[in-house]
C-alpha cells in the first residue's frame, strides 16, 4: 500500500513537473513571438490570417474527424443539450471560421495607430501610440471554434495568444491550431504567435494563471465556475468575461409593439448566449395591459415563464419564481418576469441582480431612458432595441474576443483595439525640465 | 505563560475584528458615495475641491503642527535623507496643495464626455460615454500632500477615494484629510467621497486588498516593496505605479551639448523622482569625445558615478559597477555609465533592465529615434529631452496620481481621464436582431 501510494506520488510530481516545464516553454515562446509581432508589417499578420483560413478549409476533413470524436466521448459522457451544440461543428460553423479569419484580416491593424498627438508650449511633441499588450492567456470551454477566433484576434492586434481551450474540445482545438500554425510558417511568422496548450491537464490552468514573467493579460471565456477560478487564482491581471444576467424593462411609456419584438427577441433569438435577456421588469401601473401579449409571444415561442404574484395572477401559464430566479443566468428558453414601481426601483433591481453586462429599456419617454442610462452601472445599455446586439460585430467592430463586464481596460465587446495598450512618445530638441 | 499568550491572542484577534469591521463600514460608505458622486454635477465636485482648498489654507497651523510631531517621531526613529525629505510639509508644500486642488477644480470634468459615437446601418446610434470606475483603494507611503491630490483627482473623476497612507504620516494625513471633508460637507457630497484610513495597523493593507465588493481598483503608489505586496496580495485589479529605472542613451549621432543637458537633467534636477534617470547607456564607437564633458558635468553637480570597465578607462573617478547596478534605482545622486554596442544593444539592455517606465535616446538620426521608439517597452520614450518630463502635468493633462507602468487600462501619467471607465449607450426605435 504503502509503496503503491509513493509510486503514485512520484508518478504525480513527475506530471506536475512535466506540466510546469510544458508551460514555461509556451510563456518562453509566447514572449519571444511577441517581441517579433510587436513590429510585424500588416502584411505579415493579415498574410497569417488569410493563410490559416486556407489551411482550415483545405483541412475541413480533420478538423471534422477530430471534432467527431470529441463529441462521441462527450456524448458517452452523458452530454447533451446546449453544451454538446456548443461543442459540436459542422461544414458551416467551419465556414464561419474561414470567414472570420478572413474578416479579421480586413480589419483595420490597430498597432501603430496615433491615438491623439498634441504639442507642449516647450516645443515637446507628445504622441499617444497604440501598442499591442504583448502574450494573452485565453482560458475557454466547450466551443472550438474560439481557437480560430481568439488566435486570430490576437494576431491582427499584434499579440502572442496562448490558447487553452476546454478537455472535452481538445481534439478539434488541436486540429484546428494545426491549420493555423501553417498560416503562421507561410506568412514568416513564429509559430509561437499562437499556441495551443497541449495537455488537457487541469494543472496547466493553474501554471498558467501565475506566468507573470510571460503573460500579461488572462482573458476567460466561459461559465461562471471558470471566471471566479480565474479571478481567485490569477496573478496575471484578467480581463473578465462573464455571462450575462442581461434584462428587458418595460416602463410605463413603453409602445407596446416594441415592448412585445424586443422582449421577445432578447430572450428568444437565441437562448446560450451572454446578450440574451435572463428578466424581464415591467412597470406595475401598466403590466395589465402592456404584459399579456408579451407573454403571449414568449409562450408560444417555447419560453418557461417564472414570475411574481402579481404577475402570475395576470397570467396562469406563469410558473413561481423564486427570490434565486432574479440572479440566475438560464442560458435557455426561460425568463423571470417581475412586476416593479417604477424607473428607479427597475434601475434599483438591474443594479442589485445584474452581471453589469447588458440591459434594455423599453420608453418613448427620453428623459426615462436618459435617467436609466445615468444610473445603470452595466456595459452596454439600449434603449428600444433587443439586448442581443450585445455582440462587438453588432457594434461595427469587426470581430470580438467576448464582452467585459469589468470596468478596468475594456468594457463591452473586446476587439483588436480592446487587446492593445499604447506608449507616449516624446520627440524633443534639447528640452530639459526647469 | 500560557495565561498570557491566550490573553495576548485573543487581544489580537479582537483587534483584528475591528480592522475588519472598520474597513468594511468605509467600503460600504465609500461604495455608497460612489454612486452618488457617478451622477453629481461639476459644479458640486469643484466647490468641494475648492472648499477643500480654502479649509486647508485656514488649517495650515493645525496641518504644519501635525506634521511637525511626525517628522520628530521619524527623526527619533533614526529616519533622515530623502525619507525625511518627502515626509517633511513647510508653508510652500501646503500651498502647492492648495493650488493643487484648485488647479483639478479647473479641469475639464471627464465624467460624462461621449469619447466617440456613430450609427449602425440598421439606425442603432451608439456612443460610448465615460463614466467613473467607482471606489478607488490608494495605498501610498511618506508624502502626505499625496492625501490630497490622490483625493482630489478622485473626487474630480467621479470616484470615491478610500486612503491608505504610510504610518510615518498619519497625522499629517489626518489633518488633511479632516480639509478635504470639510470641503465636501460645504458642497453637500458624502463625506464617504474621501476617506482616510483611521489606523496605523498594517492589517487595514491586507483587508483593503480583498474588499471586491466595494473596491475596484487599487493603486499602489510607493516603494518596491509596497508594490509587490500589494501585487502579490491584491483580489483587487492594481494600477500599478512603480519608481522607474529609467534610461538616457547617448546615441552615435547625438548632439554632444544636448547629451549634457539632457544627462544631467535626467539625473539631478530631483533625484528621489520616479522619472530620475539610473543609467546613462553610450555608443562604445563615440564614448571618448562624447562622454568626458557629460561626466564633467555630472561630477561637478555631485553625482556618484559607477561605470563598467570602458568608462571606467575614460574617467578614473568612476568607481566600479557590479551587475546589480543596471537593475537598481537609486532615487539619489548616483549614476550607473554603461558603453553598449549600438542603437540594438542599447534597446536590449533597457528592455531587459529597465522598469517599463520612461527613458530618453539623445540623437539627431531619426531612423535611429523611430527604431527606438518601436523596439523600447516602456510608457514613455523621449528623444532629445530629459526623462524628468515623465510627469502628468509636464504633458499637459493636469494632475496626475502617479505613472501606471503596467499595460492594462492606463500606461504613463494617471490623471483623471485614466480614473474613468466607460459604458456604451444605445439609442434604437425598436430594431431587433435579425
Amino acid at each position: 500500500m504503502t509503496a503503491t501510494m509513493s509510486k503514485e506520488r512520484s508518478a504525480d510530481t513527475s506530471a506536475v513537473l512535466d506540466v510546469q516545464a510544458v508551460m514555461r516553454r509556451l510563456g518562453e515562446r509566447a514572449k519571444a513571438a511577441a517581441e517579433a509581432l510587436a513590429t510585424a508589417p500588416s502584411e505579415s499578420k493579415n498574410a497569417a490570417l488569410r493563410g490559416a483560413a486556407a489551411a482550415i478549409r483545405a483541412d475541413r476533413a480533420a478538423i471534422l474527424a477530430a471534432n467527431a470524436k470529441d463529441v462521441a466521448a462527450a456524448e458517452a459522457n452523458g452530454t447533451k443539450g446546449a453544451f454538446l451544440d456548443r461543442l459540436t461543428l459542422d461544414e458551416g460553423r467551419v465556414e464561419a471560421m474561414e470567414a472570420g479569419l478572413e474578416a479579421i484580416a480586413e480589419l483595420a491593424d490597430p498597432v501603430g495607430d496615433v491615438i491623439a498627438e498634441w504639442e507642449r508650449p516647450n516645443g515637446l511633441k507628445i504622441a499617444r501610440v497604440r501598442v499591442p499588450l504583448g502574450v494573452i492567456g485565453i482560458i475557454y470551454e466547450s466551443r472550438p471554434n474560439v481557437t480560430a477566433d481568439a488566435g486570430g484576434l490576437c494576431l491582427k492586434s499584434g499579440n502572442a495568444a496562448i490558447l487553452r481551450g476546454g478537455s472535452e474540445s481538445f481534439h478539434s482545438s488541436t486540429a484546428i491550431a494545426a491549420a493555423l500554425a501553417k498560416g503562421l510558417a507561410q506568412a514568416g511568422l513564429p509559430e509561437g504567435c499562437i499556441q495551443l496548450v497541449p495537455t488537457t491537464d487541469r494543472a496547466a490552468v493553474g501554471e498558467m494563471l501565475t506566468m507573470t514573467d510571460t503573460i500579461d493579460v488572462i482573458v476567460p471565456r466561459g461559465g461562471l465556475g471558470l471566471i471566479k477560478r480565474v479571478a481567485a487564482e490569477s496573478r496575471i491581471p484578467v480581463l473578465k468575461h462573464l455571462d450575462g444576467n442581461c434584462h428587458v424593462y418595460l416602463h410605463q411609456a413603453a409602445d407596446p409593439d416594441i415592448a412585445r419584438a424586443v422582449a421577445l427577441n432578447s430572450k428568444m433569438r437565441r437562448t446560450g448566449i451572454c446578450g440574451a435577456a435572463e428578466t424581464l421588469l415591467v412597470d406595475r401601473a401598466v403590466a395589465a395591459t402592456l404584459l399579456p401579449p408579451v407573454l403571449d409571444a414568449l409562450a408560444e415561442a417555447g419560453c418557461e415563464l417564472r414570475g411574481d404574484e402579481a404577475t402570475r395572477a395576470l397570467d396562469p401559464r406563469v410558473l413561481p419564481a423564486t427570490e434565486a430566479d432574479w440572479d440566475t443566468e438560464y442560458l435557455d428558453a426561460i425568463l423571470a418576469v417581475k412586476q416593479v414601481d417604477g424607473l428607479d426601483a427597475a434601475i434599483e433591481h438591474i443594479n442589485r441582480h445584474g452581471s453589469h453586462h447588458t440591459e434594455s429599456i423599453v420608453t418613448e419617454d427620453a428623459g426615462a431612458s436618459e435617467r436609466f442610462f445615468a444610473r445603470v452601472d452595466s456595459a452596454i445599455l439600449l434603449q428600444n432595441a433587443s439586448t442581443q446586439y450585445a455582440d462587438g460585430g453588432e457594434f461595427g467592430m469587426g470581430a470580438e474576443i467576448g464582452i467585459s463586464t469589468g470596468k478596468l481596460h475594456a468594457r463591452g465587446p473586446v476587439g483588436t483595439e480592446q487587446l492593445t495598450s499604447y506608449k507616449y512618445v516624446v520627440r524633443g530638441h534639447g528640452q530639459v525640465r526647469p
